[in-house]
């Protein structure tokens, strides 16, 4: 093959694998906007005594740079062990890059060839992509007409597909919703193999909802998957992490990548841990600018879904394209995303709230 | 289940994939000695100089934390090329956290189920490790008894069993053996499917050794990876990296987690980069050291095999798990991987060396 031909191969010449034919990247678009509210990234940047402390931390650290992180992460699972409470410990808490690496591993443990993996959709569209990524047959359960999950329509249809793993998200992402304890520990019950339920927007919760992290004790099939990336307002660092039997922990083992977590990524996470207060701190600010959010959509004759996240999914648009576009225009960054004809806005500061609402007046 | 019962369930208890019953983890032991010798990294630490432009890079970057990182780390990837030089751009140039994510990545697009990846052992144990994780077959060829590659046998191989991809690394773990470029070539146009050329070890190469590198512009199925856990002493950075043709790279983006390289694992690695003369300056008293510690094995009568690399594969012993412990209790930790009767050390500054040589003194 001459230099000339080889500049005009394509991704079709290409030998991917058959189902990746025709396929787009996954994500949202980054575009440079003043207002960004697309992916649910917390607006509070970290405070000024956190950035102090990680440079001292990386500055301690850099120095070791030349030699491989400690592979199992210990001291940081420990951290986040205490952060979750509920009794448990480093041997039951496991960490990987972004939760997206946590339930790919989570998958390669325990999907695979012919074994399946049912959700209810809509739901966290990575949950599939992840899932046909490790080969493994995705099965498409649907939540109700208010986006929440009916138990005995759920416990059907794991009777009728026997999934080798089952995914709960609560808060719902794109949705918002969150689920019912005993429907969780219903689904929990009747699953015959794995059940994961994705908790990344836990903290956003309306207080009083009780995390899946009550049920491990009873269910050493149940993972609870948490992230940093939200309330935490770490996107940037890049740490999901999980609750789960120490059995589970020993299956990722076998199949995480060998010193998957870097020097870097398990000092910031620790740092961040140490500043969960003011971390957390803003989850307050934004349950009430969320709830504010929903209210004031709805007054504006807009449906608006309950939302226990830092996100609210509102419609419907028979053209929510042109919507989108609208609010882009005018420097509103939002997410096409979820049932057709909704859109889903992430919360951020008042200021930032207030040029959406003002966008979509105009839009409207 | 009770919660007393949760307490028994063990790994054989759980379902996971059945071709992961009975594995271990991966990983050589992470033992605190004072001469670590058994992981293949670089002794130096990274200079003052780096840690400080690090901490304050560090600075900068974490009061954007809050936000999701540069999905297609574009910056980070025009640094690569430029360092990689060849006429690459980052079109051409992906990264991931660690070579062992972009091997896995490599996989997810060109391997799974019905395929199969060809390799030549010894050689990389994540090789094969990585491609049955990714439920592709793993066709195990042959080195010759120095450890070289026959051109006639390889290509005899690869038209025996067609595979989808096949691993050449140069120079090669754990034997230290570098491929002549005719030997490449030779593969790359045999080859049906994928080529991967793991240069994990590239920068360490005696003086004039090609790099694949320089077959990429006439082959659009040749990808050859690279990593800064090496020469670039930045193992706890975690950055593997690979060039190949642009529409390689447009296949990854369709498997790659979004959002997989961290804000900070781009900065640090930009900030190696810059400083790559003090870094890589220390790759010539390495060699210096690699050639002296292979002189000294065969002037003990051992054999020592010829290295590129910045480890020596050295035997035969035919207890060799004795000698690797009698080095152990004298505060010296080797790998023992390889064949069967050979041990493998790293190069570590002089003093390590001489504690090394000391250690193995005693123990023979």
């Amino acid at each position: 093959m001459t230099s000339s031909s080889v500049g005009e191969v394509s991704l079709a010449d290409l030998p991917i694998r058959a189902d990746l034919r025709g396929r787009s990247p996954y994500g949202a678009p980054q575009i440079d906007v003043p207002v960004r509210l697309n992916t649910n990234e917390n607006p509070y940047p970290p405070p000024p005594g956190l950035v102090e402390d990680l440079a001292e931390a990386v500055r301690r650290d850099a120095a070791g740079l030349n030699r491989y992180p400690d592979r199992d992460a210990l001291a940081l699972r420990a951290d986040l062990a205490a952060y979750l409470g509920h009794g448990l410990d480093s041997a039951r808490v496991w960490a990987a890059n972004g939760s997206n690496e946590v339930l790919q591993q989570i998958l390669q443990a325990f999907g695979g060839p012919g074994r399946t993996a049912l959700g209810f959709e809509p739901s966290y569209s990575m949950h599939p992509i992840i899932t046909t990524g490790c080969s493994t047959e995705w099965i498409s359960g649907a939540r109700e007409d208010d986006f929440g999950l009916d138990p005995g329509k759920a416990i059907a249809a794991i009777e009728e597909h026997r999934p080798d793993l089952v995914f709960l998200t609560s808060p719902n992402n794109p949705t918002g919703t969150a689920l019912p304890p005993a429907t969780i520990a219903a689904v929990v019950e009747a699953a015959p193999g794995m059940v994961v339920v994705d908790e990344a927007y836990f903290e956003f919760a309306r207080s009083g909802t009780p995390s899946a992290l009550t049920l491990l004790p009873e269910h050493p099939r149940l993972i609870v998957t948490r992230t940093m990336s939200k309330a935490f307002a770490m996107a940037g660092t890049r740490l999901g992490y999980l609750a789960a039997h120490p059995a589970v922990i020993e299956a990722l083992l076998l199949v995480r990548l060998p010193y998957h977590l870097s020097t870097l990524t398990q000092a910031a996470a620790r740092v961040a841990l140490a500043h969960r207060e003011a971390l957390l701190g803003t989850v307050d600010e934004l349950r009430a600018e969320r709830d504010r959010t929903v209210a004031w959509l709805r007054g504006k004759g807009l449906k608006a879904a309950d939302s226990d996240a830092n996100f609210v999914l509102f419609g419907e648009f028979p053209q929510r394209r042109a919507v989108w576009e609208g609010l882009l225009a005018r420097g509103v960054l939002i997410r096409e995303v979820g049932p057709p004809e909704w859109l889903r806005v992430s919360i951020g500061t008042g200021d930032e709230m207030a040029a959406f609402r003002a966008a979509l007046e105009a839009v409207l």
